[in-house]
């Protein structure tokens, strides 16, 4: 690492958060830089946004772009890179180290998102955004009056399948285990929906379409290997996420998910790192609350580097 | 009041957070009605709106309408009134007093915003939006290489003046009294930037324009009651908010501002009823932001009427 660029604010992730906090910090007139390996994260694998209040409708992409156009066009900085590195230097600096250049910041923002998990099964990556989804809160309006299947044993699952079955004819959750780990109210609020099939002691071992839609989920027993072929119009894998925390574990503090601890103004445990968007311990994982988060990252964030001013009462601050 | 209609969520206003609600409370399928004099609140009060994350522009009134289209779309309703009365009645029922009917429903969700104080003087509403500004943070960047005035002593007056002087050639902050009651380390950082003058013990008079723009603020000295001038492409008025704290100061939990204390799945202190949007203590005022809290409290009241899980992990959700 020879020379270093040097930057009021970095943030790193180019998704909903990181976007937002890009556009508000430029619109600031901090010197800041977003760095990522790509745009929109999550949401620019979905075809389809209709959730996103303000906007009736558009692709997952499109909205990316369109965000990395607004803080662009701000005055904001943008590198594609992969973040290697993140390490505090002396009282007030950040050196952030990437594949491509090293650079260094008075403060952060970690907004890199964490990824769903996938089944790893044949189909499931050709079907994904076609029947398969890793978002219930996003897509079970799609599958009104439909078939689905939500495959999982936790929490997340559950509800899920709850959600599910209040919009769809008929729903299946799937599980490897013959009992679930999440709560027990919704278990009993499970076993007492109608519309709603366990189908336990299973793996799901393949997605089957007619080639642009989901048909069918192939379970296969864990006792004898036999298969099942469950007939669907859409898949939903609540399995959990995984987020890059070895990043980032000597740096901030993480919840029992691994997620970034944060408080309402998104002021991580470490002065200058702000966390925003799916990464951090706030509940839901959606783009709008990720644009909000990212907007108050960054006006945190400028009141950290122009004012360090931690005594300062925001409520009657606007 | 004798018929009450029954619903799963009210929701009470229509600017940004109130809309977000209904969009995803009725894409849950929630029984969803928003009661609200008006669409868009603060935000209809805008000409430009240039910092909604994923639109570079909009005005103000169309980014409301687009809101309301959006919940309505996914199976909303909506009526125009004004609430006068909020009342819980039982377990988990609220009775929504407005001047045309009355309403029950097992949730609320408090969305109507605050308002932002006004000076009352001659040509302040003539100019509003025409160079009186009544958001450092929305419009700063409108008033690049320009001459601002701020109008205020706390906090948010002082830091607002400091974020104009980073883009103003020259920003007058005007107070009726001899000192600050903000804080020091504020004061400090306005008496080290140069293009700050403090314009204190006088009163703001007038607004004076040409017909299309502000062109001076006219300012009177408390001593005296001599007027002076100031030429100015911009008027910021940060003398505080106030809210309707009467109608739900017997149902939830206020801060010293009388606004509305809420955790970050936007729970009150009164289980069934959340909060979202500039009426709660959340730092910051803007428009995303309220959307994102929205859209939080539409999930937390979700959950709370159809699981009544208040031991869910919400962490692994989504």
């Amino acid at each position: 690492m020879s020379n270093t660029t040097s930057y009021d604010l970095i943030i790193i992730g180019g998704a909903c958060a990181g976007l937002a906090a890009g556009t508000y910090a430029a619109r600031r007139a901090m010197k800041t830089l977003i760095i990522s390996k790509d745009i929109g994260g999550q949401i620019a694998t979905t075809p389809s946004v209709e959730n996103y209040p303000g906007i009736d409708f558009i692709t997952g992409p499109d909205l990316g772009q369109a965000m990395l156009a607004q803080a662009l066009k701000w005055g904001c900085d943008m590198t594609y890179d992969e973040v290697v590195k993140v390490e505090k230097r002396g009282e007030h600096d950040f050196i952030v180290g990437g594949l491509g250049g090293s650079y260094s910041s008075k403060s952060l923002i970690l907004a890199y998102g964490k990824t769903p998990k996938s089944l790893g099964i044949p189909g499931e990556k050709e079907y994904s955004g076609r029947g398969v989804s890793y978002c219930v809160t996003c897509d079970a309006p799609l599958f009104r009056n439909k078939v689905t299947a939500v495959v999982g044993g936790g929490s997340a699952a559950m509800e899920g399948a709850l959600i599910l079955a209040k919009v769809c004819s008929k729903v299946y959750l799937v599980h490897r285990r013959n009992e679930f780990r999440g709560e027990q109210v919704l278990l009993e609020q499970i076993d007492s929906t109608p519309n709603i099939e366990k189908v336990l002691a299973v793996t799901p071992d393949e997605v089957l379409g007619n080639g642009k839609l989901v048909s069918d989920l192939r379970v296969k027993s864990v006792a004898d290997g036999t298969t099942r072929d469950l007939t669907v119009n859409g898949i939903f894998v609540e399995i959990g996420f995984s987020v890059n925390s070895a990043l980032i574990k000597d740096l901030v503090t993480l919840d029992h998910l691994n997620q970034v601890v944060t408080n309402n103004k998104q002021e991580t445990s470490t002065p200058g790192v702000f966390a925003a968007g799916d990464l951090t311990d706030t509940p839901y994982k959606q783009a709008i609350i990720s644009a909000g988060e990212g907007t108050k990252a960054a006006l945190t964030a400028y009141s950290y580097v122009f004012e360090k001013s931690a005594g300062v009462d925001w409520t009657d601050k606007h």
